[in-house]
C-alpha cells in the first residue's frame, strides 16, 4: 500500500499571529510516526500584523505568511494557490491565532468572517473528494464557516461555540485530547490549546487526529 | 519526590537562522512526556541575520534572540542573564543554526568562535553544580568550546568532527537517534536534523537525551 499523503495548512510561525508551532509540529510528528507523508502549504500574503510573543504588543512591521511557516516546515511548503486535492489523502489545518487571523478573518468578523480563497478552495476541494480534513485548536472555525453542519469542537468556550452555531455548525463539547468525528462529513476536530496544556498532551491530540484520519481514508 | 526542573536554552525560531522548531518543540514535548516541567530562556541580543526559509536568502531586517524564542516557548521564557543554575536540575540546547550563530559564532569563526556570556556563564554553573546538560544537533560544539574534554556527538560529519577536536573534545560518531554519554561530565548529545530526519526521529531522540539526563540527575 502506497504512504499517505497528508497537505497541512500553516498560517505563519507563533501562537499569537501565525500557526501554533507545539500544534504544527506535533502535527508533522503524529504523520511520520504513522509512516505516512506530509507536504506543508500556506498562502502567500502579508500577516494580520506581527506580535512580540513575549509582551503580547504589535510589532512595526510586516512579516508574509508563507514565509514565515516556511520556518516550521523546513522549506517542505509550497504555496497554497498551487494545492491539488487529487495529490493528498487528507488536509491538516493546526490552531494557533494564525488560522482565525490569516486563513480567515474570525478574530476580527466573528461568525461574519471572510476565509482566504486558496483556504477555502483547498478544504472544499477535499471535502468534494470524500477525503477527511482535520483541524485542531480555533481552525475548526475555517471548516463551521466554509461547510454546512460541520459538526465539530473546540472544547468548550462558549463564545465561539454559539458563533459556530451562527455559522451552521454544530458544536460538541470535549476535554482535552478528546476529538470529535464528523463521519458523515469526514472531519476530526480536537481543542489543543483552546485550554491550558502541556506540550505532550498537544502530542497525544495530533496523534488522535491523524489516527482519525487514517481510518477514515 | 518533586518534579525535576529543565532549563531550555532557545536560539531564535527556525532551523536557518535559529532553534531548530521541531527539535526545540519535542525537548518540551519530552520533558512533559517525563512528567518534569521546564522553563525556556534566550539571549536578549539581535539575531547574527534574518534567512527566508523558503529561498535561504537574507532579509533586509533585524530580529531579536529572546522575543522570537518566546514564539516555541508561548511565552514562558526569561532573558538567558536572569538564569540561576540553582533553580533546574538539568539544562538542554537545542539545535538548529541559531546555536551556531546566535549562541556562538561557531558558523563563521569555527574553532575560534566565541560563546555569549550568558550562554558560556549558564552552561558552566551548570557544569560547576554537577548537573547533566543536553545539546542536539549543532549545539554540542558550545560544549566543546566551554568545557574541557567534553565526549560528544554531532552524527558524522568530518569537518565539525576536526572542530570539536581543535577545541579540545572528543568527538564519537553516531547515528540517528543515538545518543553520547559523557558520564564523567554528565553531558549527553545526540545528531537530529544534522542527518536528514523524520520529525519522529527527532521525537525520539529528545526522549532519549531527556531519559539519560533524568538518570543523571
Amino acid at each position: 500500500m502506497a504512504k499517505k499523503t497528508f497537505a497541512v495548512i500553516l498560517s505563519g510561525c507563533g501562537h499569537q499571529d501565525g500557526t501554533e508551532i507545539h500544534e504544527a509540529t506535533l502535527t508533522l510528528w503524529a504523520i511520520h510516526k504513522s509512516g505516512c507523508k506530509y507536504l506543508c502549504f500556506a498562502p502567500d500574503i502579508p500577516q494580520h500584523h506581527v506580535l512580540n510573543h513575549v509582551t503580547g504588543q504589535e510589532m512595526p512591521e510586516q512579516r508574509n505568511v508563507l514565509i514565515e511557516s516556511a520556518r516550521i516546515a523546513r522549506g517542505q511548503i509550497q504555496d497554497l494557490n498551487t494545492f491539488s486535492a487529487e495529490k493528498f489523502d487528507g488536509l491538516v489545518i493546526p490552531g494557533g491565532l494564525g488560522a482565525a487571523k490569516n486563513l480567515c478573518t474570525y478574530a476580527t468578523d466573528g461568525p461574519q468572517c471572510q476565509v482566504d480563497k486558496d483556504v477555502a478552495k483547498a478544504v472544499k476541494a477535499m471535502h468534494a473528494a470524500n477525503k477527511p480534513i482535520g483541524a485542531l485548536c480555533i481552525a475548526p472555525v475555517i471548516l463551521a464557516r466554509i461547510l454546512k453542519d460541520a459538526e465539530l469542537t473546540i472544547g468548550h468556550n462558549d463564545k465561539v461555540a454559539r458563533d459556530i452555531g451562527i455559522m451552521g455548525g454544530q458544536h460538541r463539547s470535549t476535554m482535552q485530547e478528546e476529538i470529535v468525528i464528523d463521519t458523515a462529513q469526514k472531519m476530526i476536530t480536537t481543542p489543543c490549546y483552546m485550554f491550558d496544556a502541556r506540550v505532550d498532551q498537544i502530542g497525544r491530540s495530533a496523534e488522535n487526529v491523524i489516527t482519525a484520519m487514517l481510518e477514515l481514508m
